[in-house]
């Protein structure tokens, strides 16, 4: 048996934030079945429960695991408080005493963040009884749907940008508190830096910007008539000669020299947020060029998507400000999750409904690779069976401890940390899995050691 | 002149949940922008800006303004904690000790919650000093383009399920927060009831649910044989006859007399959540009608759209279950709406730049309407001139006060009114605009008393 390639040194997470319970982030048939299940004897079965996703979407190519810290952290936080429980009129007591007392107490193992994974990878297990796996339901599947959304659309941003860097900017355009979590998940699939400054707050990551329109409008003549020269000035004499200015407000090619006029040839950047940016950005860069101004960086913004991005390949664009299409998924706002029992005291179950089949029993997988680290498939095998023999392939664990008997496990990654996973596993993914086009999962998912 | 139509009477609002600051909900340029504007002197110049969307996504005929009562909210909210204060070490003494004693005392005007909009709709004003007005641009544009999205979306699927209820079941599908306010979006929009716990205690909105596959899977016999019988008992034994059962984990047909067998004909209802609806939906309805069971609802899911509900127009389901759909905003996740400065110390002021022009000024609209109520058009028009004339059409006046020198105003609607108003608005509508076909705007916007 070739041994399990080890998991990547993990350091210490950082400190985790205030407690703010999750618990009420939960569907009413979760607590209802709870309380049937109390009543009929059930509740205490051992049972596994498995995050999978039975297809990619949009035909893409692969998909970003994103939110494992944030799932954990909802987990531990899953604790009713008294306020909680008093709005929860329609259990009884012996329901609502489970709940005043409930702590999760079981496993949890899963893909890492920042993992590739295809359809039905087994990206997360939930092991414990009944009563204590059926309620994270809801939370679990939010937070990995929405953050894997962002994520496994933001990678391929970050694969057509080449080396050039992204600025997330995309608050404005999704829920306050989903743009904090979609910039962890932009971030963590490569973007550089942020527009969101609770983001940067709560997770460490740089923090970004320029101007807006208004910054420009706002400044005017006496007798009312623009004055962009003004508005340039401003911004130089305050954050510096280094910062981007926005030249678009009137005129762009009086833009640009009113920028340089001010600025200098040191000016750091300029930006360009509408028209056909593939010709603006050759243009404005000749125009910086003649003026002297060589290493003033173009930033492009407006509506890009990872398919604008690779239009822009051949353009002289220095980096890419990304809004709308990253917190939205690019077209897949949702990462289709589901969250399924799979086993009960120890004895395989699915649904057999048409069209929606799944297969029972908990499980493990890994992903054997060639002896230059390219993938070529993914093997699912039951949870408590021996790593399967992968011939010459060198197989590489997917599946690692995250929660042991209610606590999270010690030196999971930190986000910097999983983003340089990340990068790393898709460097592992045949090239042909980098491409945008649509077309199936690039890595194929064999089961083995399942009677079904 | 005509006089414009009263406002609908207001009951006071509900009371404010805790404080939460808001104020790092905010793009990081928002903040540079204010220290520039503090150190050049434009900081204190008057100024309008508005919210407003350029186009209605995927060629629907209406928009529907949700969120207003969340901004108002957030707007208040907008306080800086020392905590959040230290993180912002990229600012100047100055600008700090601004944002540390800064209130917006500003105005506040707009499209009561529940409106109807269109393009260029001046869906909100805000007034104030730039710096105050400034720095709202991201808070204020998340809560709206999250809100309205799903409301747009959820007022079709109400119109398309006519009479029907809807059950807003989608939070696994959308992040944690989202889900909250996706669930009192759809509410807005005339869905019935919702999954969410969470939604359900902060806005009174009804809970519902029925029970998931994995509680049927759960129940086997002791050689390990499916037992619907016994999770469908202990079902009905701790919710009652009046219960939803989930009848589709293995064999349809075999699940509704099973169903009926323990629960007895006056079971509540049962639930499809797979396969073709319609014809499922007859066929169970047969089934049941046979077995006496004439008043026992069925309930229908799985990946419900608008399209879908409408599909199902002639069929016998008697209620929806909604989810990723309307959390999603049903391929239109974000409202794309803009934040824009019109008006600096009572100039109009606008973008030139190509394919992005708007038009200057602060904004007052109405709707002018015939004596049957029918709504013929949008008459925008400057914030100060008097209503324009309408000829023989009712002027309805769309733009009133929501905020007044920093305070909320008095009387703003409940949740549950801005859900009746919507539907009156609805109604106001050419029965075209509520047709789901692709097109241009039901109602025409047209600008009145502008210079440009």
């Amino acid at each position: 048996m070739v041994p399990v390639t080890d998991s990547k040194t993990f350091t210490p997470s950082t400190a985790l934030p205030p407690f703010r319970s999750s618990a009420l982030l939960t569907d009413k048939y979760e607590l209802t079945m709870l309380q049937a299940a109390l009543q009929d004897g059930t509740a205490h079965r051992d049972t596994a429960f498995e995050v999978f996703a039975r297809r990619l979407p949009n035909e893409r190519r692969y998909g970003v695991v994103a939110g494992t810290a944030r799932v954990l952290r909802a987990i531990k936080d899953f604790v009713f408080t008294d306020e909680q429980l008093a709005t929860l009129d329609f259990l009884d007591e012996t329901t609502l005493e489970y709940l005043r007392n409930y702590r999760f107490s079981g496993q949890v193992d899963g893909y890492r963040e920042g993992e590739l994974y295809f359809p039905h990878s087994p990206i997360v297990t939930v092991r414990g009884s009944f009563a204590e796996c059926v309620i994270l339901e809801t939370v679990v599947l939010s937070i990995l749907n929405a953050d894997s959304a962002v994520a496994s659309a933001a990678a391929r941003m970050v694969t057509a940008a080449g080396d050039r860097p992204i600025i997330e900017m995309g608050s404005r355009r999704t829920h306050e508190y989903a743009a904090v979590s979609a910039t962890r998940a932009a971030y963590l699939a490569g973007f550089t830096s942020t527009s969101n400054l609770e983001a940067a707050k709560r997770y460490g990551i740089p923090a970004a910007g320029t101007a807006a329109h208004s910054w420009t409008l706002l400044h005017v003549h006496e007798d009312g008539s623009p004055n962009e020269e003004a508005a340039f000035r401003a911004q130089v004499d305050t954050l510096g000669v280094d910062t981007t200015l926005l030249v678009d407000t009137y005129d762009i090619t009086r833009g640009v020299d009113t920028a340089i006029a001010v600025a200098g040839k040191e000016l750091g950047g300029v930006r360009i947020d509408s028209g056909d940016l593939g010709v603006l950005a050759h243009q404005v860069r000749d125009q910086l060029d003649s003026l002297g101004a060589y290493n003033t960086r173009i930033v492009v913004s407006s509506d890009l998507d990872e398919f604008a991005i690779a239009g822009l390949a051949g353009s002289p664009v220095d980096a890419f400000g990304v809004g709308t299409s990253v917190v939205t998924g690019s077209g897949a706002p949702t990462a289709g999750m589901v969250y399924k029992l799979v086993e009960a005291d120890g004895i395989p179950v699915a649904k057999r409904s048409r069209n929606k089949k799944s297969r029972g029993g908990a499980k493990k997988a890994l992903r054997a690779c060639r002896s230059t680290g390219t993938a070529v498939e993914e093997i699912v095998y039951p949870f408590r069976r021996d790593t399967p023999d992968t011939g010459t392939l060198t197989p590489y664990q997917l599946t690692v401890p995250l929660i042991r008997d209610g606590e999270i496990v010690d030196g999971l990654p930190t986000l910097d940390q999983s983003r340089d996973y990340l990068k790393g596993q898709l460097v592992t993914l045949p090239w042909e899995g980098l491409a945008l086009s649509k077309d199936e999962p690039v890595i194929h998912t064999r089961f083995v050691g399942f009677d079904q």
